[in-house]
């Protein structure tokens, strides 16, 4: 217990560090009074949106926290209290998306106002708001897993067998972040790319005004996207990851807790502890990595970034290899958790494999960034199809996302085979975990793209001179690589994780086979296998139709809004150039300055958002209940095991095709030599590959991370309702 | 063995059938001299690819053969005679393919000539030909088997335990048509999709030739590309899945031997003998049915068609519940096949999984018209979303094709459940196989459009008066819903096969249990939930490589001929308007009739095609060979269930985009009216659904049909090999 204690006090520490950030950055220079009211507009914009969402997930959590404290009392196996585990689960997560969300849209500004001065200031306050987040997710994982289950082992008794009840009743926990986790994913993901697709169809195609300009009634509600997609969503995102992975991981080690209780000096709970303990390692070596992230003026912030990141995986290999041999005995004989077969375990193998889970995720990363990075062959080939027009970009694009499935699903293959060779179904847990353990430095650096994305639009509506955009942009720019790292990992533990969970799921639910040619078997698998292809369906589908919510308004605006009418017909006329505007010209632009009604356009996304999230959201949680009920366990297991495999595979497609098409279209942006070829900025062949950017926006950044999501939150349903339907 | 020698009489029936017809056809009027010299270019092209195609297979056939021959002399449960089964089966295949094709590119010009008289008569000749096609791969198909398992049984003799061994040598003969098909449909499909691309892109597009016109040199090509793609391709593919399917049903009937052999009066063969006689009498029905295609001038060739698939589905049904009640004892007990339970079966149960199947499958065609029909509110939704451009096109057409794998993948998922219930894995085998008895009659069908739809190609190019180009425009109009349905069973049906093989593999590999938690079969899940994916990609890549190579030659053609430079700049003066040229207009024009180089074009989409197949092809023939010998039984099972899975998904999902964004295009064709704003052909919009229509092609006649083809050779080779790795 100590143990477990240990690990929560290391997830206070997170929060605390996340509280002395904010401060810190609170202190900063909010720069000129623009700043302060556009980072205010998006700052409102954005906590606009999560109310609004909040007030739906209430209704959600309620009613499932009832269903499940009446099934939770109808079990011997599990208790009432799976719904406090779920409550506490869900407000975390709600929690963590609005603490991070709420110093992004303080920090976004003041980033904008450090670049004024200089990259190294710029640069601290960026990732200082992206560690806000990472530290919250993580403190408030370890806090809320740790704390409950120190609570219930109160609560329970501390006897062996108590414990898999324990286990049971945290499983809510995790249901709780992850139901949370997918509507926050989903509903943001609808958000961006509504406001997104807007912004960019009528202002800039339709009208010509630049990205990012205040006469865009839409771009505010751009800039929101940023934060409640790239931000909130992610580290809802982030933290149902982190929290299945320890709970899969502690389910499983809670298999060997009679043949360990009378060695390992825990009572039998060192398997169960130690991916608290691992993670409450990440925490502590994310803190440090995070210090090692400074630059002067004239450094690169990707050294930065990846400086941070480098030292914190040293010390966390190190340091869990340290916790795994001190924590576990040397060796120990136990059934198979699902075979029944004695096999022999060691602290070492447990610890190869999380070395090997941790290399599957970087290579599987450095496969990511090969299909999808600015001038390796795969882009560079859909830029050569560009030339023959949108078609052959979109065939280019669809294929080369679809061939990159092939070497992460081996390398993903690989690492349960190997994991499993030398820990067992354990050691595939533990490996999740592993490549999860630094999601506090992790997710800092996903967070500071979006932050410094932000900071660039902010310099640019409140018409800072260009070094500050060049700074900011400079920001943006770096963490590609290192966010191709993190996509690795994600995928990679996002398979492993649902396997354990799906072995969890067996043992709970007793189940020893799933055995492929049962029939019930076979129609869940089709049945799971078709999900991820229906649910990206409907989330393309939400896309489309907020986008057109989106484009009516802009384009209403720009009708009924005489004075937006007058500055773009200024606008047209010096093509987009309105830097040195004189006379009349000058008078009706600044006529038109704060015309636009952002609020509007930003009520729309929220409102389509949140009216398109449910459906998706609700099919994930529904169908595993209804398949289970109806067809049983083994039927529930098909179903889990078809939506993994093409979950995986089709988010693996979505995001890599999007990433591709992504940065096609940005090698044509500085203009581009093909076969002898000039092609520029405008030209036919870079307007083929808008297209191709356009149609993979929804996938990377709607459908494809949420199935991720998707395929975990089925699995924590299984094990959740595994005690009623065994 | 009586049942067996009728049922390959219904065979020699079938070919003599074909023969008839075929002289019939042979004997019509060819038409005028340019006709003829058009037709003989295509046939000659047709037959040159056939004649490349083959060479390189014999090699492989060779190779396996040897292989086969090899392993079957070195274990017991097989036999060297397993090469000369997959000799057999290759040869069928190939000649199915041939004879077809021979036909096929006499009917097409012949159905042009009829068409300057008559409709009825077009008909009549279009029709013949296809059912030619149809006839000739029934009748070898269960010649071929029939005809073989006789031979065995004699050749190892008559006790019950030995027809394992005769069925494990048998199953050679589904391999050698399944790879075949699998190499004739990639290589068929990159060939005519190479052309079509070629020919649109720089003749339509960049020259503004109008279609099928003879100054592009790529046009002989892309109507030899429907004749080796949808006629041999075409023809291959549904040998593969008839042979397949009747396989299936065999292996699993012959587990009832040891209980049925006292009491069915064939020595506990009837079960197997089944699948053989249902054949034959789908030979019989089809045959019949043939003869009610006929119409008058001013009837409609669909209700013909129609009449003569509902007179054969009829009687089908009636003579398919006879036979069942006739051979089967009313009642047997038997262990489950693979669970080992005792379960009861009856003969009416197998009907009643037969009905089923035969329903799952028509709903599953008629939700297919639905997703892909032209005026169905998915295809208006493609519609209006190319109002604003190629991104939104594609974005909706991508969630139509995703949206509709739903429901089929429930009706295959409820047709698996239904007819296991009532006839165990047997009946899921009888379903498949029920709904592709009518193959005869369903490829008369599907052939008959890409010969009515050359014999329009044939009308332009001989420069025809408008009225034949319309009559065959009408005959190529028809058989969309016919054909859909044909599609909705080619898919249902090769789920139920898979699974069929499937579970025919793990009983001869011994393999009671493939236990998805099992990390091997995780393993092998992912891989083979894997190889769809980068199937496609390979396919897709091919097209567009050999398209490029199409689209150089044909540039150079335009650029390096002198005559047809100059002819094109008269086309280009007239808007491609050239019926009433005059003057130097008309000598320049007339010049260039004949110049153009239509062999180069057709020997470099020859090459491309043989090129490109090669990979995809061996791709599924190695892989499972790897894995079962690598990894072992249980991950090869968890393979197979992984790509039948993926496979089936991948499969609606690319045929149904593809056919909906078809469809979108051709409703822009005429003109159309979408939110009050009217969008004629070559609008902005009309492009955009150009676009799609493009990316489309690839999907739904080169990648999309030959997974179903992937998923069943998978499970073949592995049945094949089965007896080497238990």
């Amino acid at each position: 217990m100590n143990y477990a204690i240990l690990a929560v006090l290391a997830g206070v520490l997170a929060l605390l560090y996340s509280f002395w950030r904010t401060i810190w950055i609170t202190k900063k220079d909010p720069g000129t009074e623009k700043m302060q009211k556009i980072g205010s507009y998006i700052a409102e914009g954005a906590m606009a949106f999560l109310k609004a969402e909040y007030k739906v997930l209430v209704i959600f959590v309620i009613a499932v926290a009832i269903l499940l404290g009446i099934s939770g009392a109808n079990t011997t196996d599990s208790h009432p209290l799976v719904a406090l585990s779920f409550i506490v689960g869900a407000f975390c997560s709600g929690l963590a998306g609005f603490l991070g969300m709420r110093v992004a849209t303080k920090a976004n500004y003041r980033t904008t106002n450090a670049a004024r001065k200089s990259l190294s200031e710029a640069l601290a306050i960026a990732f200082a708001g992206g560690s806000v987040m990472g530290m919250g997710v993580v403190g408030l994982g370890v806090l809320g897993l740790g704390g409950l289950f120190i609570f219930y082992e109160y609560f329970f008794g501390f006897e062996g067998d108590k414990v898999v009840q324990v286990l049971n009743v945290l499983s809510g926990f995790s249901l709780g972040a992850s139901s949370i986790a997918l509507f926050a994913r989903v509903g943001g993901g609808i958000y961006t790319k509504a406001a997104d697709v807007g912004a960019d169809l009528v202002g800039k195609v339709e009208a010509g005004i630049p990205e990012d300009h205040p006469l865009n009634p839409a771009t505010i509600a751009d800039n929101v996207g940023d934060n409640v997609g790239d931000v909130a969503g992610m580290g809802a995102d982030l933290f149902e990851s982190y929290v299945g992975s320890i709970l899969g991981s502690m389910v499983l080690g809670a298999t060997f807790i009679p043949v360990l209780q009378n060695i390992d000096g825990m009572g039998g709970l060192s398997a169960v502890l130690l991916p608290l303990v691992l993670a409450g390692i990440g925490i502590i070596v994310s803190i440090l990595g995070s210090f090692a992230v400074r630059i002067g003026e004239s450094g690169n912030p990707q050294t930065a970034l990846n400086r941070g990141e480098l030292l914190a995986g040293i010390l966390m290999l190190a340091a869990s290899y340290f916790a795994i041999i001190g924590m576990l005995p040397a060796e120990w004989k136990a059934p198979g958790i699902l075979t029944g077969e004695e096999r022999i375990f060691t602290a070492n193998g447990v610890f190869f494999a999380t070395v090997f889970g941790l290399i599957a995720g970087i290579l599987v990363g450095f496969v990511t960034e090969y299909y999808t990075g600015t001038g390796k062959p795969p882009v560079i080939q859909i830029v050569k199809q560009s030339t023959t027009g949108p078609a052959t970009n979109i065939i280019a694009g669809l294929g080369v996302g679809m061939q990159s499935t092939a070497i992460p699903i081996i390398l993903i293959a690989a690492a349960i085979m190997v994991s499993y060779y030398f820990a067992g179904l354990y050691g595939v847990a533990i490996a999740a975990l592993g490549m999860l353990a630094n999601t506090g430095i992790q997710l800092a650096v996903d967070a500071y793209g979006p932050i410094s994305d932000n900071a660039g639009g902010i310099a640019e509506m409140s018409e800072q001179p260009p070094e500050v955009r060049q700074r900011t942009d400079k920001l943006d720019a770096v963490g590609n690589t290192t966010a191709a790292i993190g996509k690795g990992f994600a995928i990679a533990s996002a398979a492993l994780t649902a396997l354990a969970l799906f072995s969890a799921f067996m043992k709970q639910a007793n189940v020893s086979s799933i055995n492929v040619s049962d029939p019930n078997v076979m129609a869940g698998l089709f049945l799971g296998g078709m999900l991820p292809f229906l649910f990206s369906s409907l989330a393309m589908g939400a896309v489309g139709r907020a986008a057109m919510d989106m484009i009516n308004e802009v384009r209403r605006q720009f009708t009924e809004i005489p004075e937006l009418k007058a500055a773009l017909e200024v606008m047209k006329k010096h093509h987009g150039e309105t830097h040195n505007l004189k006379g009349k010209d000058k008078e009706i632009f600044e006529a038109a300055d704060g015309k636009a009604q952002y609020a509007k356009c930003v009520e729309i996304s929220t409102k389509a958002a949140i009216r398109e999230m449910v459906m998706p959201g609700l099919l994930a949680v529904i169908v595993p209940v209804l398949v289970g009920f109806v067809f049983g366990a083994n039927a529930l297991g098909g179903l889990l095991a078809g939506v993994t495999v093409t979950g995986v595979l089709m988010a693996i497609f979505q995001s890599n095709a999007g990433g591709a098409w992504d940065n096609a279209k940005k090698m044509f942006e500085g203009g581009i030599e093909i076969n002898g070829k000039h092609y520029k900025k405008g030209s036919d062949a870079h307007k083929a590959a808008v297209v191709g950017d356009t149609v993979g926006d929804p996938l990377k950044d709607t459908s494809g991370p949420s199935l991720n999501i998707l395929i975990k939150l089925m699995s924590v349903v299984a094990l959740v309702i595994a005690p009623l339907i065994k």
